[in-house]
């Protein structure tokens, strides 16, 4: 089974990073972008496993490795539900 | 309007990050990972625009600063579709 595990900064945490991209996005002429974010995506493949206990896996292992939860929150997507 | 582009190593492309977390995440005992790809997520406020006008400025943003075309392919989602 495939999985998707969306990490990004927490609401309220700086986001320099983000802020950045957005600066140059502005001086390109987009000036559409009215708030940009910047995080991480990983696109893990899993051993078939029940969409519960997969999502648990997934969350155990951002909290221990992909994520950092002091700063860092993250969203789980399955893509066979 | 809100929008996620969502960056990744074009399928063949070598993924040494990805590859290098699949390692620590079964040094961590995850052995269920068998694959694991690693990008870039970009949370996107944008003015509100025509879904496919949206879609068309994301995919030459994502073109021109967001990804590398060379090694990266790129997917849009729009939150309000």
């Amino acid at each position: 089974m495939k999985a998707r595990v969306i990490v990004l900064p927490k609401e309220g945490v700086l986001d320099p990073q983000g802020k950045a991209i957005q600066g140059s996005l502005h001086a390109l002429g987009y000036d559409a972008v009215t708030d940009l974010r910047a995080g991480k995506c990983f696109v893990i493949e899993l051993a078939d496993l029940p969409p519960g206990k997969a999502r648990k896996l997934l969350d155990e292992m951002s909290e221990k490795l992909l994520a950092n939860p002091l700063i860092e929150s993250w969203k789980i997507e399955l893509e066979t539900a």
